[in-house]
């Protein structure tokens, strides 16, 4: 690709205005392609005879007209996004409802667990893609100088050395997590489960995204919590207006929010919403938990700040977990509490006791060699990888008429199709021929809602036979809209 | 010592009933003491020159009328329980209560978990009783072998391996066990709590022994549950007859039971009223969750039969675990859950998703081997040997006013004191000398009982510390009393 036109020299207002705007054109005229790559800073400088710094100003442009985008390590790229709307914002019905799965979405749930075939469904991380023999190692280490972890468990809150090193992370966020609030969990899903148990009681209001990760639903449903689901933007989360006025009568206990990436969203809440949510939340007395499960797999260059960070009362508990970054297979997470932090460690106490310490001491030990970062750019370079490729076969394959979200971090997409569409019987005929996916009806406390929505997950590596499942769901889908 | 009697020849009635009768009259006179050892069959039958047939025969008799005990691989020994009164059968107050934790209780748990000091009050075993080194060197193996293990997780029931291994296992109870009912978990607290979950709604009544570990009282609490607290005797544990008035009138919803060595009682159920109690509950349609954690903490010859072992409809829901037995550090246990196999698989997958696979393999692995039954041969041997040094030293330093429980397995003594001892006063002198115990207040949902009981915990091995503790303490006792 060449941008050699011209040079804007001579024109009235800055050099990398008139670069920006030509750069602008030539997206539009499709002469420069959605998703592909642009020159280097260092290329267009010499091509175009201008300063680096001009350059940088042009693209800052770009990027915050939301036209490119910059990958770490990559350079700059024409937004995927352009080539296909993003999801429209949700509308869920204003009343909260009583949880309760019914038969079909237990069926399905149960039906895409299975990992034969092309599954899309699940949202799993490709095991390769983890750092095992190291951890093996470590771990074996571990259990062979201290045998008598074996033989003896610990009570909550949990190994000091894990909690030491998840708060010195914390600061890679500008957070600082104090050790002493901090309880180890088995996975981020016991994170949400103590913490909803913390802070609520059988019947109260809970309110989340909509869309949202039937994981959380199921929760609700068994701790007998009701759903009021809030509107939520594809692309800035949890509308923190439509939030306000759903908390103005007290009805509503708890607020569960994924700021960073929701699942099945992709959604990163801007910062001022992140700060203005904790606040509103804090002045009304609402318990905010934090599903921060996905804030490492940021797409951009920089991990966004969990709400946490926002928080200065401890209202805010984060709940996370090493699940989708490190060990799945370990089953380790944790809860920031904030000031629920006593009723958490007794809840973790009383439900299941402890978490391996062995496990703990092993991610303690691998947090603190300093093969984390390393680990995590690898991890997120290949989950961009995959997200881009799949966002681009579905846009191949797809109607037209099909909206898909382009996840700003993690590793899942959400399409919307037309309202004719329903995806559980698209999910029947695509079963029969071992593709999975997740149909939206799972992502909603209200029946029938998102019939016509589906995710599917980008967590595995890309190969050739998914680039054919694509290709297969896009020809189910246009005979099961046309057929 | 020497039994050598005049020959009991020429006596009307069976001579084993003759040589019976002068033994019970030698154990009644003090000539031979509690707990001490009785000559071999063999030994015996050539000092009275009386067949080893007839010697059997008498000891059969004595054992049946109490006087004295068998012990694996070590003999015969007049029972110690003779020397002390056993503690009286309980009387809970006849009403459900909603069970609430007060602060009182919360801090002396807090305290007592501490483990610094002569720590007699967590029912811990001494971590270099479990077989370390062999777990150790399975997980390296597994984890070397399997790196994936660690970079991926499974969902519920759990690995069909250990399903397997523990449904073969239950053949020693006569039992079957379908691997297909069994879903594995993370500890008997996780079971424990699952099964609750799976058949009562919070604001249920759920019936209990009494006294009860503090655990399933912390777990009610937390569920929203009422506890019902059944009588309990010392030596046959829940009251049959009770439970079947207190189940009459339907408000009852579930039963919990430990009918293999009870904590704190140390109660073993007879299996005629095992038979009655598990064929009354299916008849009412009460669930019946059985802990059946101790089970193979058996002091006689015998492993004792669950309740799912004479359960046909699947009303009994089984929990156990590891963490007593194998491998405290693990966090691994299990449900046979009976008709509610599928609710509680999918709560489990709800609340904490999954055990940590490797873990599931390694205890796997080490069942499959066959060197459990070593194992617990030579655990169980040091847990009676501890439990009746404790018991011996109890006898000697504590009032003679105390009644002690001998256990007929596990691994704790309970001890009832005169009506005006208040153990909790007496724990915070003990705590100051750096002693601790579990005072009886813990174990029951009504304030106010069993103040004048506490639990000791004869897990750890047996040393000159515990020795010296359980004479200060006596000495404690003596002054609280008298003082």
């Amino acid at each position: 690709m060449n941008l050699a036109l011209p040079a804007a020299q001579g024109r009235s207002g800055h050099l990398y205005e008139s670069l920006a705007a030509e750069i602008a054109n030539m997206i539009g005229a499709g002469v420069i392609k959605s998703g592909e790559k642009l020159p280097s800073i260092r290329k267009l400088s010499t091509q175009r005879d201008v300063s680096l710094s001009t350059v940088m100003q042009a693209f800052r442009v770009l990027e915050d007209r939301g036209l490119i985008e910059v990958r770490p390590q990559s350079g700059f790229f024409v937004r995927r996004q352009l080539l296909r709307q993003p999801p429209t914002i949700s509308a869920p019905p204003p009343q909260p409802t009583l949880v309760a799965i019914d038969d079909v979405r237990r069926r399905i749930l149960q039906e895409t667990r299975k990992e034969n075939g092309m599954a899309l469904g699940a949202a799993l991380i490709d095991p390769t893609l983890f750092p095992n023999q190291a951890l093996q190692r470590l771990l074996s280490g571990i259990t062979r100088r201290q045998p008598e972890l074996i033989g003896s468990y610990a009570i909550p809150p949990g190994r000091i050395e894990l909690r030491r090193q998840l708060a010195r992370r914390s600061l890679e966020w500008g957070g600082e997590l104090d050790p002493e609030q901090l309880v180890i969990t088995s996975g981020c899903i016991e994170s949400l489960h103590l913490a909803l148990r913390a802070v609520t009681q059988p019947g109260d209001v809970v309110a989340i995204e909509s869309p949202v990760y039937y994981g959380i639903l199921n929760l609700l449903e068994a701790l007998g919590l009701k759903a009021m689901e809030i509107p939520t933007h594809p692309q800035t989360g949890m509308s923190v207006d439509a939030l306000e006025l759903a908390t103005r009568n007290g009805s509503v206990k708890a607020v569960l929010v994924v700021a960073n990436y929701g699942n099945p969203l992709g959604s990163l809440m801007p910062d001022a919403n992140k700060q203005r949510l904790v606040q509103l939340m804090a002045e009304r007395g609402i318990p905010l938990i934090e599903d921060e499960i996905y804030g490492d797999f940021y797409h951009g260059t920089e991990r966004p700040t969990p709400l946490k960070g926002f928080d200065s009362g401890g209202n805010v508990l984060l709940c996370s977990s090493f699940s989708k970054v490190l060990a799945p297979g370990f089953r380790v997470g944790w809860v920031a509490a904030g000031r629920y932090q006593r009723r958490v460690e007794a809840l973790k106490a009383i439900t299941t006791m402890s978490t391996p310490e062995m496990l703990q001491l092993t991610l303690a030990q691998f947090l603190e060699g300093g093969g984390y970062d390393h680990h995590l750019r690898r991890l997120r370079r290949a989950c961009v990888d995959q997200v881009h490729a799949m966002f681009d076969a579905v846009c191949r394959h797809f109607p037209p008429e099909a909206k898909v979200s382009l996840p700003q971090g993690g590793y899942v997409l959400w399409v919307e199709l037309p309202q004719q569409v329903d995806t559980v019987r698209l999910l029947q005929v695509a079963l029969a021929e071992g593709i999975s996916f997740a149909p939206g009806v799972l992502f909603s406390s209200t029946p029938g809602q998102y019939a016509h929505c589906l995710r599917l997950s980008a967590g595995g590596r890309w190969r050739p036979e998914v680039a054919q499942a694509l290709a297969r769901l896009g020809q189910l889908l246009q005979q099961h809209m046309h057929g």
